[in-house]
């Protein structure tokens, strides 16, 4: 954020100044500088494990790394808690027990990356080759070697898949800790660490693992540290996710592709009646008309619409920064816009395009719908609604590839997969004293106003948590905002990481109120 | 066909009986008999060589074997005619001069085959490995190994790219010359023959090589052997193609994929809006909404509605082996539907979806459109009109990746690319005596009636030949109607390989009228 005149600069620096005398996270900074070089190799070599959640083998792999990075610091009781399912990816569990300490603090981050397709990638880059960049790639840094030894700008940024989201999350909190011992520091909190191996893949054992080590996890809070800081850079709390569920969407036409000359006009074409499926969901100013969409929504509180209000607006500083003269939903801010009810559309796909094109009709035509739902949307209620408007528009739905009779009976044919999981919103008040006392930690480690959102865009599956471990969960993100996590050319700003790290400390150096 | 009654049935028998001792037509399908081995074998190594027009290196194989081909065959003059750019493909041209002839028929086909995905091909067939099923793989036919002497069933099929769309074409004129020569029959006609290797890539420097060769090239009539007989496997000539172009569409959204929970409902969603644009190009009946898109068509004549009445209908036939059960336009028959200016998206895609899905909104949404013309509409006039209606649609048009201040100024951006190799449709008079001439040969094949179509839903460059050589053509079909021409799985049954010599055989043997 830049400062508007000299005055202000001056009383920020002084600021800033005094406020980096407090000695626990000068102790911190100090040692993540003089270690600067082993936190990074460390990092970077997790990053070079392919981290996809269906990749049992890789994601073993990961996991085996966690533990042993885990093991070095001395964490105790260092264990695989696994599902049933042993190929699924199994939580890395570990924890540091405080003489004297009643209560206890779980450090949450997970270890599993979104799919990858290479070929989206930036060249150089590649998903699980990290790479150096000294700047961000959209204002055209180039690669550069990894020091050998230190001397890393913190402008500089990592390029991987998992970089920001959420290997950062693993290393900062492991490293904060690491910090705090090897520099003497006292805890009063007992930690525990927990990192989910599937949380890209929809946490779809985590719940079966909640029930499983349920004694093993009790706390007076879970730390989520996933997702990014305020776009403004500013530091931000977050007390709430917004849910979330997806529907796989194919339209099926001719049973064999098309000469486009022969049968154009005649044959249905799938693009066609999917473009026509998707544009009859939103109207021109970006609202679903699916019926009952928005009924279901719980209003904010009144501390929440304070908090609201407050957060610093970026949306004109977004639209520039990504090139967009005008928003889905004209009159709406980013914070409105994110705290609806969404339907987005992932991915659409047809025949073929660009030199791979030809002269046919295609088969099918496909979309992936991922469905956001905020406090008071029940995911399947949300997945049916979208259901029962495809029906409205006459088309015949089955969960399967149509059979020869269903292909005779039905003009319009869509096979819909509405995933399994999918969960609900969560928000925990931030007027609980644990939260104040974390509000009062993260904003000790910066002379910036710290941000307090009461619930996120993104999604995570916090209501598990609630539901099988009656927890309070509180989101403290770390990653810079542009870091392109779940798509091509991820990546992390080394001050990010470096901020996470005295942020999780901060934390951790609580005492319980 | 089905016969409806078994007096029907014996008449049938009788006249196809009749039929066969046609001594000429006896000696060709003979010759083809005893050589079937050799020509399935050549056939063979000529699929094996890729035949993608952008492909400079395999282009000249494939058209080195072709040479090689007609040189083994006693053609005379055999050479290739090559645009002024080298690198593209060219043609490949012989002749057989016939002493006192006084009338040439050029024979046409390509040897350039469409674009392919090997992923697309169901497994284990791949474009240029070109294998032997006993059948139809729709109908679960097997993979065969080819014969090593004979015995081949014509109902088997060979797949493979090129294989129908047209090494099919190239193979079966020059099988045909050869059974002609190698049975002591007599020409009276000269024959040329004009293999193009750019027809898949929009014929874009077939102009230059018709201007170039132009005295070379005069004949009577083109016989363009290429497409399919037709879908009630009757024999067809055609008279005329639909003209074609082709646009390329990309609409702009965020510079960077976006989380689709940080941003969902704010950001501007490309998928979202190629499906509201394409959308708004049809009504629900298929009918193409952009405004004049049908006004410029030129009614058939008297005779061409005759003749196009008698077709046999195969709508209820053809909607079966689709597995469709409707059209795109409700109350047209595909004899209409094919003759109206078409609009079609070939492709489509935005993102990624199935495995590759991932919770982002993605930075652009493309679309390839192909459109058909119609007698009276000209290409460049009819990508104009879409145009138009996208530029009403609110979009600012762009020729290439939008500038930052291109961002800024518009709300809604689009790249249009509108291809340059577009080309008008095209029909020769089927009163004239060499077209009477020519019905006559083919109709000498088989005991079927002829099917006379004024026009071909596909297209071809047909106009080139009357605008450069003042040309009239007539195009011969022979590859089976399922024959899955610039898909995947593209095969010719060996029926109608077997039947295309025959055909093209009784063209060449034509006496002057």
């Amino acid at each position: 954020m830049k400062k508007s005149s000299a005055a202000f600069t001056l009383f920020f620096f002084i600021f800033s100044y005094t406020f980096a005398q407090s000695p626990e996270i000068l102790k911190i900074r100090a040692f993540r500088e003089q270690n600067e070089n082993a936190i990074i190799n460390e990092f970077v070599s997790l990053l070079s494990i392919p981290n996809i959640a269906n990749d049992s083998l890789n994601i073993k792999k990961n996991a085996a790394f966690i533990m042993d990075a885990m093991n070095k610091r001395g964490i105790q009781n260092v264990q695989l808690l696994s599902p049933t399912t042993l190929s699924k990816p199994p939580v890395v569990y570990g924890e540091a027990n405080i003489p004297q300490a009643t209560h206890t603090i779980i450090f949450y981050a997970h270890y599993d990356g979104q799919p990858v397709n290479s070929l989206q990638w930036t060249k150089p880059l590649e998903p699980f080759k990290p790479q150096l960049l000294n700047g961000s790639l959209e204002k055209n840094a180039s690669v550069i070697p990894f020091p050998t030894s230190g001397g890393y700008n913190n402008e500089w940024r990592i390029y991987g898949r998992g970089a920001s989201d959420d290997k950062a999350g693993v290393m900062s909190i492991l490293n904060a800790y690491d910090a705090i011992i090897k520099s003497g520091l006292k805890l009063h909190y007992n930690i525990k660490f927990f990192f989910e191996g599937e949380e890209e893949a929809g946490s779809s054992h985590l719940s079966e693992i909640l029930e499983k080590y349920k004694s093993l996890l009790q706390s007076d809070v879970w730390i989520i540290c996933d997702g990014p800081v305020h776009q403004s850079g500013k530091k931000q709390i977050v007390f709430g996710v917004r849910g979330d569920c997806h529907l796989d969407l194919t339209i099926y036409a001719s049973k064999r592709p098309l000469h486009s000359g022969h049968y154009g006009n005649w044959a249905p074409n799938p693009a066609m009646m999917l473009a026509k499926l998707l544009a009859s969901m939103k109207d021109e100013e970006g609202k679903i008309t699916i019926k009952d969409f928005y009924a279901d929504v719980i209003p904010f509180t009144d501390a929440e619409k304070k908090a609201l209000a407050e957060v610093p607006s970026v949306d004109e500083q977004m639209k520039k920064e990504l090139g967009i003269a005008s928003t889905e939903m004209p009159g709406k801010s980013l914070v409105e816009a994110i705290n609806l009810p969404s339907l987005n559309i992932n991915g659409m796909s047809s025949g073929n395009v660009g030199k791979q094109a030809s002269n046919v009709i295609p088969t099918t035509a496909t979309a992936v719908l991922d469905l956001r739902l905020v406090l008071g949307n029940d995911w399947r209620k949300q997945q049916q609604k979208i259901i029962t408007h495809i029906r409205d528009q006459g088309y015949y739905v089955v969960d399967h590839e149509p059979t020869d009779e269903e292909r005779s009976a039905h003009a319009k044919i869509i096979k819909i997969i509405a995933d399994d999981g999918g969960y609900n919103a969560q928000r925990t008040s931030m007027e609980l004293p644990i939260a104040k006392n974390i509000i009062a930690a993260v904003q000790k480690t910066t002379g910036d106003k710290i941000i307090l959102v009461p619930s996120l865009g993104g999604s995570l599956p916090l209501f598990l948590f609630e539901k099988y471990l009656n927890a309070k969960t509180i989101i403290v993100p770390i990653a810079n905002h542009d870091n392109n996590q779940h798509a091509e050319n991820e990546n992390i700003r080394l001050q990010n990481l470096c901020n996470g790290i005295e942020t999780m400390a901060s934390i951790m150096l609580m005492q319980p109120e």
